[in-house]
């Protein structure tokens, strides 16, 4: 089962998913709930019923009429499958609000995640720690050795692509990047954007014109 | 012009292509940058230059071949289209450590957008200040007058669905939420989710399952 899934490519969506119904899961279980449907699957996690059926035969469920999914097995599996039962290593780059929040945040129990380093420019930060985290300079950033490790970008837009360019040169492959800004990276590197200030003004930009619609 | 825009219906990706485009023009004016090429404004934007053509084109602007655009024109026009000139007020449920971060993050300069206020269940922070902005008791959330205001949902999973219960009776229309749940909400109201640690396992997945990759 394990090699059929690993032969497939899953979709970045169906990635997220599985991981969504991996926490709600996590609650279901700790509601001591020892099963679930389909519907209600689908609706703590935003999606179809339809959608859940189908993402749960491609993990081998089938599920049962009447009775759903059990938690507990379905739970294990996803793990499995998300290689959630081994600690990931992430590093942070920039100590300020947005970065320290990231960090504590990952650190207060994002189940298979662990941050190792935090990295600053200020003299005044690095030394310091965070959370048990240390600060680490940034200046020394490229001689890290960061293969395998997951990096968070939260600087100022301005620094953001020298730093990428000296985490590419100490050995990351992913990057998940707050700094509001386009970053050009080796085509075997991937980087995930987050755009706190955008989010808000798409929403604003569609509260604005949502009247006239029709 | 802005007839013609406003009764064309803009997808969210392009409002937030635009949004990204003005970030980085007002980077470019600062630093005393007359003009712009597609090109460049691409690969600042992490687009393509004929996408930014073609939105450019969209918003009214051909550019000239071997001079680009001027920044200062197309600024002006963006902040027009996105109505980024008059202040969109915010308020941000969860004073934990990251709304308390969203919350500064976006008063330190994002244009347009203004917390107004930040709710909390907590007696503790309840009645405090954070950047200037009072904290106030979630307990009262739906009896609040919030139409025309941007709602933020920074709570644990469990307190997210109340919570946008809450917002939706007080009149709030368009919630970004980062509790890693899905939400119901009737159908005038648009949510956006940013799930952070989603991200991060999305990036974990595809590093592990990259060199397998064709």
């Amino acid at each position: 089962m394990n090699e059929r899934l690993s032969r497939r490519r899953l979709s970045t969506a169906t990635i997220a998913r599985f991981h969504t119904y991996s926490r709600v899961l996590e609650r279901l279980i700790n509601d001591g709930r020892r099963t679930v449907s389909s519907v209600q699957l689908g609706q703590l996690s935003a999606t179809s019923a339809a959608l859940v059926r189908s993402d749960l035969f491609t993990l081998g469920f089938g599920g049962t009429r009447g009775v759903g999914y059990e938690t507990g097995k379905l739970l294990e599996r996803i793990v499995e499958v998300l290689g959630l039962e081994r600690v990931r290593e992430v590093v942070v780059v920039g100590a300020g609000r947005l970065g320290l929040a990231i960090a504590s945040y990952l650190t207060q129990g994002a189940r298979g995640l662990k941050i190792t380093a935090l990295f600053d420019i200020d003299p005044a930060k690095v030394g310091t720690e965070v959370a048990g985290v240390a600060i680490r300079s940034a200046e020394r950033l490229a001689g890290e050795a960061l293969t395998d490790v997951l990096a968070v970008v939260a600087t100022p837009a301005a620094a953001a692509q020298p730093v990428v360019d000296q985490l590419v040169t100490a050995g990351v492959r992913s990057i998940l990047n707050f700094a509001p800004t386009g970053l050009a990276v080796p085509s075997d590197v991937t980087v995930r954007s987050v755009d706190l200030a955008g989010e808000l003004y798409v929403l604003s930009f569609l509260q604005d014109h949502h009247d006239g619609a029709a």
